[in-house]
C-alpha cells in the first residue's frame, strides 16, 4: 500500500467517495462488456439469449420444477417476462409445463431430458467463455474481489429486508 | 495465497474455470444487486430512471452537445432507445436539440442549464450512495478489483476489434 492509499484509509471519506464511484464505474463497465459477449457467443453459437440461458440454469437446480411465481423470484425478474420466455422453451421442446396436484391455478415448469442436454451444452460453452475471458485474473484478486463484493450484495440485501 | 491456490496457479485449468465461473456470477449478482439500488433511490428520490441518468452523465461530458449517433455510440444502446429517452428530456427542460450547422438531416442534443443543475443534485447523490453501498471495500480490495476488471474489458475489447 502506498502512502497516498494508507493516509486515505486513515483520514477516510474526502477522496475515496470519487475512488468508489470510479470503481463502480469500472466494475459496472466491465460488467457490460462481458454480459454482452455472452450474449452475442449465445446467438451465434446457440440461437438462444441471455434470459432464456438464465431460465434454463434456474430450472436445472429443481429437477422436481419450480412455480411461474417461484421462478420469477429466483430470477428477480417479473412473472410477465418470465412468462413469454418459457413460452419460447415450451416451444422448442426445452420445458414442459405441468399441473400443480392442490393447486388448480398454479402450473410448474421443468426442464424436459432435450432441454437438459442442451443446456449441458450451453454451460459447458459458457464455462469456457467465461474462463478465457478471465483468464488473466490472479487467484488473490479473484478472491478478494468476490469478498469484496460478497459485501457489497449484502449489504444491500439486509438493508432491503429492514425495509 | 494458502497452498490450494499456488498449485491452481502453477498446474493451471481445471478447478479453475469453475473458480472464475463462480467469480462472475458473484460479479453478476453484486452488480445488478446495486444497481437496482440506484433506479430505486434515484426514482424515489429525482423520479427519473437510470437510462435518463446515463445519458444526462453523458451529455455533461459534451458542453458542445453530442449528435445523436454519437451519444448512442458513447452509450452503446441502439438509437431507437436513445431518442425516446432524448424526447422525455427535452419535455422535461433538461436537454435542447440544435440544428447541426452544413447537415441538414443531423441534430445535436445539449443539456440545458436547468438540466446541468438538475443533473448535479443527482450526480451528487448518486455518488453518495455508491459511497454507502462500497464503504467497506478497502483501497486495497479495491485496487485489485479495478486492475483485474479493467483486463477482463480490454481483453473484450481488442478481441471486438480484431472482428
Amino acid at each position: 500500500m502506498n502512502q497516498d492509499s494508507l493516509s486515505q484509509e486513515v483520514s477516510g471519506q474526502e477522496n475515496t467517495s470519487k475512488d468508489r464511484l470510479r470503481l463502480w464505474l469500472r466494475v459496472l463497465k466491465a460488467t457490460r462488456t462481458v454480459e454482452s459477449a455472452i450474449r452475442e457467443n449465445l446467438r451465434q453459437e446457440f440461437a438462444t439469449t441471455l434470459p432464456r440461458f438464465d431460465v434454463m440454469a434456474a430450472l436445472t437446480q429443481h429437477d422436481e420444477g419450480l412455480k411461474m411465481s417461484e421462478l420469477s423470484s429466483v430470477l428477480k425478474v417479473s412473472n410477465g417476462n418470465v412468462t413469454g420466455i418459457i413460452e419460447r422453451l415450451v416451444e422448442d421442446g426445452h420445458v414442459l409445463r405441468e399441473k400443480v396436484p392442490g393447486d388448480r391455478r398454479a402450473s410448474r415448469v421443468r426442464l424436459t431430458s432435450a432441454g437438459s442436454a442442451e443446456f449441458a451444452r450451453q454451460a459447458a460453452a459458457h464455462e469456457a467463455w467465461i474462463d478465457k475471458i478471465f483468464a488473466e485474473v490472479t487467484p488473490d484478486a479473484a478472491q478478494s474481489m468476490a469478498e469484496a463484493l460478497d459485501g457489497v450484495a449484502r449489504r444491500l440485501d439486509n438493508k432491503d429486508s429492514e425495509t
